[in-house]
């Protein structure tokens, strides 16, 4: 399998700040700010807008939508259906971050739903990704216990199915289309204490999937800036709490992305 | 046009410090944390208090309330009927942040509303003030594309109609009653790539209306505080992740207003 | 009154390192952030499921449960609940934080009710244990104007009647289970200063109380590790802002208790 090239991935990051996309974050409720915070240190414009006819009228502005179901309740959803009907309307991709889907009930009734709404992008760790594409998994949902290298087969079978880009993350991230695989390394194993990098991942894949192009390598870039600029903060900080501040620093000055 | 003079800022500053208010927040669900956070490192005690009848009862014991409709929905906006009309009972000042208005229908026919129930002071940036008095705007809600300035008619107008101080910010920061004006500089433009510098200045207006004299004055050392500390700040940080604890701990320290 | 030993608060922390638990948070809008990064530093791992049904399935997949009622709303109180009738069930312990109850009707009738549960344990200031008690308090909920030693007979009575362990938090923390009672010294008035301490403090509560043994050593040791890492670490940080990283590497990196 490839790792994604560095001159694509800068291309990409270029391509990006030329174009700063405005991204409509229907997230939880725990992650909501330091969300925020990473898509404006890498110069996009992140805004939540939750009452369902103006989350409707909001995905038609935006240049793409981020649905995570991390606290998923009855009124979000609502919300979340309402924006992604009008984002298809409108042509804005979204993208799907199905936290903790495969023990949980009703948020996996409704992640199997969206998976019919054609999403541009998925982004889980392999315990999601495998519980959403029918596999069985062992996890209880906020910690994936499968390797994403073991989860695969499965990203795959649910990128085809849903013709759609899949993200597998963890200590190495694949991302495929169904045909084509990237590999994407980097990262550590510090950013599991640290709440919401995984979610902040998924709204910088939205944000990706604003851009023209190759969405497999614009999701891939994604994936490759959260973890080397990740990687790369965890061998000079204490711990998770000084990770945090130098994380945003390192990719509001991100210029080149290289091994 | 004349700038907040240092001597008048610095003896608001201290007025505050004396009596540290108690600021109810119905603010939105992104900027939670870190506004109270700003308020508790000024010295202000913040609270937020949703349920209904709750917010109202609260809205007689605090001394000032801010409404931020950034992530308004149908429940929320009915806590924040209910705890205007306590808060204008026991005669609590309350502080409007109309975010985002404008493009959006469900929270401008909101705010809108919110304009006949007496707001001691509106703080917004162009867009939002232009909205809200009626002048047309170029935004899509979450950026301001229009500076201050352009703005300054409207804010005065809006003053006028609902008898209250208009705050419009940018750049320059200008605020109004209406019928005197008065400019606080400062600030720095990594302000706007951190969420809620914007949404918690609002929080420290609230907590500034809570003082007794010239409302002016107070919602114009509000401003001052945030862009002085705010440029200050910028100057010696890597970025906007280091910059959120550094304006903690600046608003923290701060003892005199002086450029 | 006995402090805590060093070396029985330092066994726990093993213990708790050794089979780091999966904490079921219910908690306020405002904290939720922060308290996930305090539990992540510290080994466990958080998760915020708040849909009614998927929240009573959850507390049976977790090892404990935070009920934290800051920002209650009836939608959230019918997820509580659920939670805490499943955790019942399952034998999940579950741990109550009172946020500003007393002076707030609806929260206060919640929050007796929630009594009449079966806590595990509950984790309070001055003014909430005593409100909770019934017996009268000077506060207006949100700030704690009693001493945690004048709510000391109140925290026995309420341990009693409710056969749980009580912590009264304050500059000093005493916990109670109405026969016995531990004093925990340490902490620092710039505590009060960051939003959440007190709510993370619960949460950390609820993590030990998933510990098999003498659960007023628990809640004791919990107490011990939020004060000691927090009065460290105030002694070298210029403010609240940088207070926040500073702790929660402090959290990450902690070895043992000593005075």
């Amino acid at each position: 399998m490839d790792l994604l090239p560095d001159a694509l991935a800068s291309a990409c990051l270029q391509q990006f700040r030329a174009t700063p996309p405005l991204v409509h974050c229907l997230t939880n409720e725990v992650v909501q700010s330091f969300t925020a915070n990473v898509l404006l240190a890498l110069g996009a414009f992140p805004a939540m807008v939750v009452e369902p006819q103006e989350a409707a009228q909001f995905s038609t502005m935006a240049n793409s939508l981020l649905i995570n179901i991390g606290t998923l309740h009855r009124a979000r959803a609502e919300s979340m259906l309402s924006a992604i009907t009008a984002a298809n309307q409108a042509g804005t991709p979204w993208v799907l971050d199905p936290v903790a889907v495969g023990g949980l009930a009703y948020r996996t009734d409704f992640a199997r739903h969206l998976l019919t709404l054609k999403p541009a992008a998925i982004r889980g760790n392999a315990s999601e990704i495998m519980a959403l594409s029918g596999m069985a998994t062992m996890g209880r949902g906020v910690d994936s216990v499968d390797t994403s290298l073991a989860a695969l087969p499965a990203a795959r079978q649910l990128a085809r199915q849903a013709q759609t880009v899949v993200a597998v993350t963890g200590e190495v991230d694949y991302i495929t289309d169904g045909l084509r695989d990237v590999a994407v390394t980097g990262g550590d194993k510090l950013m599991t204490r640290v709440v919401g990098t995984g979610c902040a991942l998924s709204a910088v894949v939205a944000a990706f999937c604003a851009l023209e192009g190759d969405r497999l390598h614009h999701v891939a870039t994604a994936c490759r800036i959260m973890s080397q600029v990740g990687g790369q903060v965890s061998q000079r900080v204490a711990g998770p709490g000084s990770f945090v501040p130098a994380f945003l620093d390192g990719l509001y000055q991100l210029e080149i992305l290289t091994y």
